[in-house]
């Protein structure tokens, strides 16, 4: 099975993030669905928002010669995604280590009704690197972010 | 551990298809490599050239107003992939039921040495649906093909 | 001259809506800028707002079996756009006739400061045509929101 | 008129480069035509394979700190393209000054009769920059072979 959920923290107990999206068209390839790369589009804004929320936006990584390089990402596609359609993205870090961490993402379609389907599960783990290539450990600012953000508990 | 291998059929035994392919400027982000999400497109290239050999193109299973919808995904990304790189695909077919399937790819970088590094290496599960979103088995002339193909031992 | 702009209705005297997004990290080329092609995702964004907000989401058009088919573009970079980088973009129609438009759109980017620098304009013109391609006139109601907008004035 | 032909050297006149290319599935939106913003791809593989054939590839540029930038294009879709079809693009540069240059393309549609139909006509302007933004002329040996290029005569 090559989707095994991470065991390091089952996905219950972390806190998560929520951001809403509208799918845009060009996302859309000729199945009508989100072409399955683009998802990571979606998942990408997402996580760009969480990071922002955290008080640790993805350009004070850049701004120290940092990245985060995804190094091996899972996704299920349990629901295709439509032009148009609402979601609602949770967003949490399932795990980190000095140089390394894991984000797990789900995307949900919002529908008239009220109701949030579960479209999308995915796990992308991540490293940090210099702009160079090296590695480099996790910013202690932004670890001491990601300890205090972890405490709060799920957020939904 | 997200990534565990298909237990299904192991690398070394499936027969796989080889394609060439120099990595375009368009696919690369900011961080010089190949973003993430756009490794699916060099993948999908690789897969049409396998079933256009296979003697199976894409283009049959659509005038039957059927898709080959990928429902789950996982990709190592070992090394990065940059602008010009000339890699070769290998795309092979783990397994097959009646109305699923799974691709197992990897894409090797071609030194000007001559060696070629496993760069990233990807499986792709796949259901046949119809147009309308309704499962459907797989087209029995497919399956003929890939039992042929199969049965090859591998041409690496 | 390519790009010498429609003399149909000056920009200056056209309404315009106004959408502020916040540039990607996935729109972005190995060059630190958005890639030229990605432009028309931004801009993509942009109409569609418009569209919501004159109270005709293309959602639907589309629900008629309608699309607006692009056949025509100009695009002047004049100053490049980056990651990050919070633009705001001024659409409007410059002109219409009964099956064809012209959008007018404009990305300015914000600065820290509160300036806003012209960096993109961009010229697309569209027709409308069925699902099927045969050519269509545009919605009476759709048409009707327009006269009512270009009544309206610049907003600016 | 926005598309007003350039006026420097007519189409007719200058030499072309034949890219052939299979559209890919992933270029492809909901309408089930090349997305607009997706040609440029397709333009872009079509001006590598010419830079290689003329014995400059763009990888040469890139050593040298230099890019190519776009600062205005213009494109006229006169036909859609298709998931699967089968083009030839022609590539040639309409003009060259110091630092700048423009590429007029034509992509047409090949097809089983063995007829060749014009689908689209871009034409884009770039100015030479260094990585550092500044502008920069041409590097002087690419001039060398586009003055050769250009004695040609058309290839067609």
């Amino acid at each position: 099975m090559i989707m095994a959920k991470s065991e390091h923290r089952p996905e219950a107990s972390i806190p998560f993030h929520r951001t809403e999206i509208r799918v845009p068209l060009f996302e859309v390839d000729l199945g009508k669905a989100v072409y399955h790369g683009n998802y990571f589009h979606l998942l990408e804004l997402a996580r760009e928002d969480f990071l922002r929320c955290l008080g640790y936006p993805y350009r004070v990584f850049m701004e120290q010669q940092l990245h985060l390089t995804i190094v091996e990402l899972s996704c299920a596609y349990r629901k295709a995604l439509h032009y148009d359609d609402l979601v609602e993205i949770h967003s949490g870090v399932g795990w980190w280590r000095s140089r390394s961490l894991a984000f797990e993402q789900q995307i949900y379609r919002l529908n008239d009704s009220g109701d949030a389907q579960l479209c999308t599960n995915a796990t992308l783990n991540m490293v940090c690197v210099r702009f160079d290539g090296r590695p480099s450990v996790l910013p202690a600012d932004f670890v001491g972010l990601l300890q205090q953000w972890a405490g709060k508990g799920p957020s939904g």
